[in-house]
Parts: structure tokens; C-alpha cells; sequence
């Protein structure tokens, strides 16, 4: 089995900081995903610097598209984004919007199911779009709430949609096996890599986990 | 009567333009609203620079947050916005999360009810929560779709909560006094302007209507 894809979510506001994280996770991960925070607080800018340093990994601008999504988006993939993400809460012609967008540039469009009541029914229509990545999503303020986002993840996998399942929201090095266990597409860590004493030792632990698991699966 | 507020909407990418056409408006409104695409897209800069040109304006950041609410609006009203906005659709501890936020430097949060399924529940839970502004927002690619915002105002003005509201949406010469007869709080008036042959005339004609409907109300 091919192992998912390992995200890591950048979320400081200060550039040099997110450069740096980038730079020191780098080897361990595959997409590299600008958070919504700091792309308001730098701008395109930021899409651009971190292209330049990294033309092997895939970019993630994560612009959580609410409006004008055809608009919206397609600076970010003109400035080297690979994917950028739509809300699943929008209106389903801001994200027919974001996914025309992403194909005429040959790129990926991702709907964020953060906080979507009807998960399933969003999810659906998303895939029936086009949209090439459904995200399950447990925000910041969730978590903080204690909320995880298993169940849903295992309630999206369910579906069997033919479209690639990314989940993130407080992932850890305690959690990512059982996750990687359900075979989504993407997984993203984010304070687990970003916080740790050790960035790039948090990212080869991480690495390692979900590696294992592809692993025993295949055996 | 108190006139509406008239709030102007800038969504160009471009620094300049954007520059550009918050001068020329600039004597006939008194908010001068950053778009979510031009932030997005110019980042915290765009907010400084807006600051630094018109001190005697209030600065509209429609950042529409929908997660980790406290810090992804904080450097924007550290930077001079007076407003910022979280969506409807968001957690409502991310709402919270702004409130408090907009508190702490005496600012303002508006709540954004673009694509909120009940908008009366989510109005009367941000009002709860200690929200200063409710919009009521057609979005770009909902008008597209022929949609308007007038039936929505009617419906939110007619809960009578304390609490100040905003309309926003395709609104134009000829259907302000039509929305300022309704007496929202603040008017945003975007594509009438910056569209127009000459936005200075436009934005001074918008002002004279919505003038002109108070004069009547309290004659």
C-alpha cells in the first residue's frame, strides 16, 4: 500500500519562523501547507518564498475560500500553489469555482469540511464537483474544545468517494498510526512537528510511524 | 434619524488600485472596507497602508476568520482595523474568539451570515456572545446566481436584536434607498463604486440617497 502523504501546517504569523520550520522539516514531509493565518498576515508573498526554497514538495495554500472563489484563487496558484482549500460551508458555486480554477492550472482544489453540519451530504456534492481533496478538519478552537477528528474521518472513508481524504486537527505522534491505520490520503501535523523541541526530529518520528504502518499493512 | 453608515468595498488585488480608489471615495464613506481576496492576496501591508492615508476613517478587515478566531485577528486591529469579521458558519468559539479579541483593543467583530443555513439562530447566538455587527452578505458568486440580500435584512431587522447590522451585496444607486428605508446600521456598497466611470460621482451620489431617505424619515 502506498503510505499517505505526510502534510506539515505552518501556522506562525512571522515569515522568517515559517521558513525555518519548512526548512527543517522539509525532508520528512511531502506537502508543505501555508496556514490560513499567516497567508492574511504575509500575503502571496509567502506562497512565493517558500516555492523558491522548495520546488520538490507539493504547496499547500489553505485560504479556506468562503467567497469569489474563482478569484481568490487563482493568484495563489499562479504564484506556485498546488493546492488550495474552499470551505465546505460555501456556497456550492464558490467551490465549483475554486475547483474550475485548479484544473485550468493543472492543480488541486481541496474542500475543508471544518464545521459542515451535513458532512456527508457536502462531501457528496464536493466529489460530484470535482473537487480532487475532501479534508476532514477539527479546527484550533475545536481541539481546544477537546474535539478530535477520528469519528468523522472514519464516517468521510465510509462514503468510498472516489476523491483523496486528507484529515488534520491535532494529530500527534500518539495518534497518527491509528490514523494512518484508515488509509486516508494526506494526514497533516501541525503543533506536533511545529512545537516540538526538535521540529525535524518530531518530523522523522512522524515519518517513521506512518511508514510502519504502510508497512504491516503490506506484509 | 441617524443616517446608515456607507461602507466601501474594495476587491482589487492590486495595492494601487485599491489606494487608488479608497482617495477617491474617501469623502462620501465612512468605512473603508479591505476584501477578503486582497488581503489574502497583500497581506497585514495593505491594512498599514489604508491606516496610514485615512486616520479620520473607520478600516473594515474582512478577514472572515473561521478558525483560531483570537489570533488570526489580533495584528489586524494592532495594525489599525476597526473591524474584523469571523463567519456565521464558524465554530462559536471562534466567534467568541474575535469578540474578545476586539474588545481587548475596543475594537469592533462583525459576524458574517454569507451561506448560514438559520441565520435567526446564529444572530441571536452572536448577539448573546457580544457581537458588535451582524452582515447580512449576498456573496459575489450568489449574486452571480441572481440572489439578493433585501429579503434577509428584512428578516434580521425584524428579530430587533441589539445589536448593530450590516448589508452587503450587489447593492447599487438604485436600490440603496430601498435598503437605507429598512435603517440598517451600515450600508456596503463595493461594485457601484469601484465599477463605475467615475467612482468619486458614484460614491457621492450613493451618499446623497442614503442622505435623502433620512431626510424624509425624519421630516
Amino acid at each position: 500500500m502506498a503510505r499517505p502523504l505526510i502534510q506539515l501546517a505552518l501556522d506562525s504569523l512571522d515569515k522568517e519562523q515559517t521558513l525555518k520550520l519548512a526548512k527543517l522539516a522539509a525532508p520528512y514531509v511531502d506537502i508543505i501547507e501555508l496556514g490560513t493565518p499567516c497567508i492574511k498576515y504575509n500575503g502571496l508573498d509567502i506562497v512565493k518564498a517558500v516555492r523558491v526554497q522548495h520546488r520538490d514538495k507539493l504547496i499547500f495554500a489553505d485560504l479556506k475560500t468562503m467567497d469569489a472563489g474563482y478569484y481568490e484563487a487563482e493568484p495563489f496558484f499562479k504564484a506556485g500553489a498546488d493546492i488550495t482549500t474552499v470551505l465546505g460551508t460555501a456556497d456550492f458555486g464558490t467551490i465549483k469555482g475554486v475547483i474550475d480554477v485548479a484544473n485550468k492550472y493543472g492543480k488541486q482544489a481541496q474542500v475543508d469540511l471544518i464545521n459542515v453540519e451535513d458532512k456527508a451530504h457536502v462531501a457528496k456534492e464536493a466529489a460530484r464537483l470535482g473537487a480532487h481533496i475532501i479534508g476532514i478538519h477539527t479546527g484550533i478552537d475545536q481541539q481546544l474544545a477537546g474535539k478530535t477528528p477520528f469519528a468523522d474521518l472514519q464516517a468521510l472513508l465510509s462514503l468510498g468517494l472516489k476523491v483523496k481524504v486528507s484529515v488534520a486537527g491535532g494529530i500527534n505522534q500518539s495518534t497518527v498510526e491509528q490514523v494512518a491505520a484508515t488509509k486516508p490520503s494526506i494526514i497533516v501535523i501541525g503543533g506536533a512537528i511545529t512545537g516540538a523541541k526538535s521540529p525535524a526530529e518530531a518530523a522523522r518520528q512522524i515519518s517513521v510511524l506512518v511508514e510502519a504502518v504502510a508497512i504491516r499493512a503490506g506484509a
